[in-house]
């Protein structure tokens, strides 16, 4: 069976949120590397009783102390061997801080070997959901990131650039290049217009996510993804997509001799765009991600009404009761779609820009 | 691909300790069973870096009301559709009793579709390794469960009965249908002598599983396996085996015409010993965890040589650290060997006792 997973021996120290019921933060993104391969060491930021989309849930954060903690535990029992880390939600600015730390550290003990992967979680469409001072504490730690995967608010964040058309976002992409020297950058689900001759065939609404892999003189190289939206509101998707980039950033990195020994595994700058490592894994994320929202969408009105039967009437009413209903109908359905995982289809290619 | 997957849509609440590296507690259990295609709602009772087997270990526990919390939280949020319960390590007799008012007021809400497995984790090999007040917790809680998993150290604080010998080990299963009305047990790795006539054909030292669904007169209906042991100390196993039991155990049930529907899946009395589910249950349980075992210890070697590479030579001298590196080695090498868990080959089979 070893031979059918896509990545040799990896061992990936994932921080993020860990949430009783669903899929969201660590919840998805362990599963997700497990079944594709990876030993995963999960170190969970808070427990919570389900995620935070609910609008209503119970649970602990962990304090940086008790992050900082954690990791010295397995860094005195010789467990600290990572080849790569994911982050993603972090409460709070000190305990950013503390991971950020951690990864230092790590990179400090195995800097030809160790690759970061950071989703600088700090908000949405135009709004912050983070403390204030979580901004400049991820910016200040972006330089020791390998690749980052900011959301177009984000991108914005810490780049300083104002995103209003695909122009402005490859300025903040090659301004985030300039400014942190890191060498990957993805953009998830950027909702700027497409070019008619970007679009795939399907109808309807399409996002995209745009990445670029910088050069030795910091000159980005730019390619973009163009997929059809699915209309709904999913939890959890950037958390997945954070999780499949570590696989297939691994696995396409392993496939070009030499490169995985090299320091951010920054391509040479006779690789063509379309030929990135980072290009190649984006495909195949976005290719996993769009198979499993297609059939976690299809099940959403069975979830709904299983869930409705055990309600009163007047609860049927109730929006916020109803809000919770449908927030349970689109949590990802992955553990009854693992070929989701395994064998993605690509079908929306990654084009030069 | 859902096909394939062992057992129908499953929700299963499995309430245990998270260890970031390594796999014992829920961090087993769950990818067992979200890989066998359960939806796993994972509580985790404790955070630590590593399982107590290192010696040394970082972490928090969480105390009887952050557990009750938690649950209120997915109660009031509709999450409480649970199909199935797995219960493994809690700290303290006081979360002993929240988890067991969790498990009585999901046995309350839906009596006949709802099966509670409980590992009832006190100790091993005559040796209390938590608090005594932990112990009348459990016997105050078997009666609600549906099937129990003691080790045989456990079976005796539960039973009462001193387990000399196969006839007293018997008595003592008995006696736990007696007390508690108790319908489903396993007596996990039982070290007792067996009769020749009970070895399978390879040589050296070997373990075996006792287990019996009761009669509805209470009457014991005892079936063995018998497997070669692995020389070898692993951690995690009795969690593994557990997960895989609550997987095995719906399968076997679902193949049987209504009796799912039925309170505690209690096969007819005229169900043959041999053709009981839990029996079915544990043949296919053990024949993924000696595949599993056999493959961890083939890798042993390997990871001792890896770590100590980055060791000092007074460290090596060290017998503490020695001991990490080979509690390290010892971990269950899961995610690189899923098929273990898909498809396991039934090498060992049930006999009547």
């Amino acid at each position: 069976m070893t031979s059918l997973l896509p990545v040799p021996e990896t061992r990936v120290l994932a921080v993020a949120s860990h949430v009783v019921s669903g899929y969201v933060g660590n919840k998805i993104a362990v599963f997700t590397l497990q079944s594709l391969g990876c030993d995963v060491a999960a170190l969970n930021t808070v427990q919570f009783s389900n995620h935070t989309g609910y609008r209503q849930w119970q649970g602990t954060k962990s304090t940086a102390q008790e992050i900082t903690a954690l990791y010295e535990g397995l860094q005195s029992a010789y467990l600290d061997d990572f080849d790569m880390m994911l982050s993603g939600y972090i409460p709070g600015a000190e305990a950013v801080n503390a991971v950020g730390a951690i990864a230092k550290a790590l990179k400090e003990k195995n800097r030809e070997n160790f690759f970061w992967v950071l989703d600088p979680v700090m908000g949405d469409n135009g709004r912050l959901y983070v403390a204030e001072d979580v901004v400049p504490a991820y910016r200040g730690l972006v330089p020791y990131a390998d690749l980052i995967l900011p959301n177009q608010f984000e991108a914005e964040l810490l780049s300083g650039v104002a995103i209003k058309d695909m122009a402005s976002l490859t300025a903040a992409i090659q301004a985030l290049h300039d400014t942190y020297k890191i060498p990957h950058v993805v953009i998830t689900s950027v909702t700027l217009p497409h070019a008619p001759e970007d679009l795939p065939s399907s109808a309807g609404k399409h996002l995209s996510v745009v990445g670029s892999t910088m050069t030795s003189a910091g000159q980005a190289r730019l390619f973009k993804i163009v997929f059809p939206a699915i209309n709904c509101y999913f939890s959890g998707t950037g958390d997945m997509f954070a999780a499949l980039m570590v696989v297939r950033m691994r696995e396409a990195v392993s496939a070009v001799p030499g490169l995985g020994g090299t320091t951010s595994w920054q391509s040479g700058d006779d690789v063509a765009t379309l030929e990135l490592p980072l290009a190649k894994a984006a495909e195949k994320t976005l290719a996993s991600m769009h198979e499993l929202l297609s059939r976690t969408s299809e099940r959403m009105g069975q979830v709904v009404e299983k869930t409705m039967r055990g309600m009163t009437e007047d609860d049927k009413k109730d929006d916020k009761k109803m809000h919770l209903v449908k927030s349970k109908a689109a949590e990802l359905q992955l553990v009854r779609n693992p070929d989701c995982l395994r064998d993605p289809k690509v079908q929306f290619r990654a084009k030069e820009m």
